[in-house]
């Protein structure tokens, strides 16, 4: 195999976790170990957003314990979009910022880029593969897995859905103990609206809290299994006459048996066309006063579920810094046009592996809960997915305080000269 | 002073914090250095209104790792209420609870009662204290103070306030780097709702966050100052501008210029009469996406605040323990109708230490953030109200956990026999 020499590019796409900057760590790490090689080490800000803008920063120039930082430090470090290069709805806009992209790539003469995202990420890496061999760019592209929605496929699970489960699971565990020590004979109920707008995953994660005496929480509310009312209500009732409250967590996305998502606000969309939701809880919440007269209240964790680094999964970071290695090296080897996977090699004591899988087959595919992971009648997840999730959120991490709060980095983002006229609009 | 002998009942009320079973362990571990006058320790299950149906349990039946276990549990692990004796509203119903009450205390020869709680949970020790002095039963009643409101007036803060403090303003902390992050031409907001009715002490303490580079929240919107629309759209523009994106912190009480709660909805009130309140954050989320026109998204910690033991404040739990220890030494040294109170002796290093405070003068009087710790244009608290929280959030705990999860504290509950006919309705 030839050796490709030149420089490499990581960035960041999509909403955050706690853990996707231990993947940029990752990254930066083994390609630390490779500079026979990588002339430098780049950050692209926002995502291509940025690296259109040609905002590009040099790592090599931050502090080593900066970058050791990052394996605890949530949200994007280098900055994260949302922006699709969409030669579906816009093919014109699109040709023209993969034109750019690559003025970009050849001018700073990337020829190694790694993207941590999603579905539509990994899309991105997809597209920017294709064009890079049709343009017989040398240039080598691997995708790194990251999303707390846990929906890519190809992989046992993905990083960053550990540390959401475990932050979530607790806080139910720790909400349900509020609860019940408040219930008197009125009785009380709680909704938890947790993250999952097709998926499940994360609600169902929340069944991990159910364990010693703890009961709750008592109903699990997935996308995957279409809202039936009138079972739900019967069901709170069930459960409030038994333990005299009841704790419900609901995945944003769930849906009524015509397949319309609860508490949808139709008139809004976003970037990528999706409904905006708000309010799957407070709908929740109208009906079980309304139809079970229950005093209920509501939990939207929203944002902080994905960010909350200070309790994150050791398991998760050890798997995320894990696979930014794996993609450095799957380059180094002359790999391209694949994403990395994490492979399940032993379930007891738990093991995992790195794998690859080629991204044309990853972008879009959603997956989405096994229905045998689910108890029959559909109100939580079963013992298969509670032996599948239960490994995910192991190990207790230490972060450093400062004055007590949670020591997080800050990058220097030292700045790349431009070197090209500055992008038209 | 004669000594007084016989047995001691604790009991919680009102709502949970993470720390109010470690002042529950305070009292408990003070009752075993003075076990010569005090014969059993009992536990009241759910504050008075268990007590009103001779629901007590033998605490010295406990396991030893349990009691030292609730140091770090969260909610009440006694059960609480939201119960009133109230003399104002229902004369006779309260005679009645009262007589019951002390038919109780009389079977089980309570001499000792302490009541960990809030403003009503004094106002209800103050009575019992009053009615104990006028029927000839001696009794030494201590009120232990609770709650993350921070609003009980005679002492320097409350238990249960650091610990809300140091994991809303990490959880905003988080949320902001996660939002900064995403935040590219469009610009975003993120409205985060916290708790605190009357007060805005728990709002207050998110600016903390507020270190070095991470200028959020930039908008802390506080019950005490009434909200201008007009104003905070502007300010809002101003961030954004700056910026790209604008934390907005609300306490659940906010209130317009007419005294009108923002997003209460006034056809529900609690057992207490307050009208609930569901919706400060969409409230404003709805003003800042039609009047600003930026993709607003909310988080609404709701239960998950009060109840985040896993990320206590070490501070908080030392001195959530030390008033339970306070009040049955004061109890042992005679005294009886005072609430412990909290002195800091010291601002740097900060110092501590307990005081005692009478009952008849703490009931149902509210307190509120003093202007002068607000900056002069509302938006913010000043370095006044920084210096004060500061201290109240520090060190660092290390919970146990089994699994992946803390591992909390579930109590036998082992009954005391009851000696009385069934409470009547």
């Amino acid at each position: 195999m030839a050796e490709l020499v030149g420089n490499l590019l990581v960035a960041q796409s999509g909403g955050p976790t706690a853990v996707i900057n231990a993947s940029v760590a990752g990254v930066i790490l083994e390609a630390g170990r490779h500079m026979n090689v990588v002339d430098e080490i780049y950050g692209g800000l926002n995502g291509i957003y940025g690296i259109l803008n040609e905002d590009l920063i040099d790592l090599q120039e931050e502090q080593q314990s900066a970058i050791e930082g990052l394996k605890h430090t949530p949200a994007s470090a280098l900055g994260t979009c949302r922006y699709k290069i969409n030669f579906d709805k816009n093919p014109e806009q699109a040709k023209k910022d993969m034109d750019r992209l690559f003025q970009v790539f050849e001018a700073h003469n990337i020829r190694y880029f790694f993207y941590a995202g999603g579905n539509d990420s990994q899309d991105t890496s997809n597209k920017i593969n294709e064009e890079a061999k049709r343009r017989g760019w040398e240039m080598r592209v691997i995708g790194v897995p990251k999303t707390i929605d846990n929906d890519l496929p190809f992989t046992d699970h993905t990083p960053g859905f550990g540390s959401v489960v475990k932050y979530n699971a607790t806080t139910v565990m720790e909400i349900a103990l509020d609860v019940s020590s408040m219930a008197t004979d009125a009785g009380s109920c709680c909704i938890i609206e947790v993250m999952g707008r097709a998926a499940g995953w994360i609600a169902a994660g929340t069944v991990l809290a159910r364990r010693e005496q703890l009961e709750a929480p008592h109903i699990i509310l997935l996308p995957e299994i279409p809202f039936r009312q009138e079972a739900f209500i019967a069901r709170v009732k069930e459960e409030v006459a038994k333990s005299r409250y009841c704790i419900v967590v609901v995945g944003e996305g769930l849906k009524d048996e015509k397949g319309e998502e609860l508490g949808a606000d139709k008139s809004k969309v976003d970037a990528f066309g999706h409904s905006v939701l708000s309010g799957a809880a407070e709908t929740l919440k109208d009906i079980v006063e309304a139809q079970v007269g229950l005093k209920t209240r509501t939990v939207k964790l929203g944002y902080a579920q994905r960010a909350a680094a200070h309790h994150a999964s050791e398991q998760d970071v050890t798997e995320a810094v894990a696979c930014g290695e794996a993609a450095v090296r799957a380059a180094m080897e002359g790999k391209s046009g694949f994403m990395v996977t994490i492979k399940r090699t032993n379930q007891s004591p738990y093991e995992f592996q790195t794998g690859l899988h080629p991204l044309s087959e990853i972008a879009n595919v959603e997956n989405l809960i096994p229905r045998d992971w689910i108890s029959e009648d559909g109100w939580l997840p079963n013992q298969k997915f509670i032996d599948y999730a239960q490994p995910l959120i192991t190990g207790q991490l230490q972060i450093a305080e400062d004055n007590g709060l949670p020591k997080y980095v800050h990058l220097a983002k030292e700045r790349v000269e431009k070197k090209l006229p500055a992008r038209e609009a």
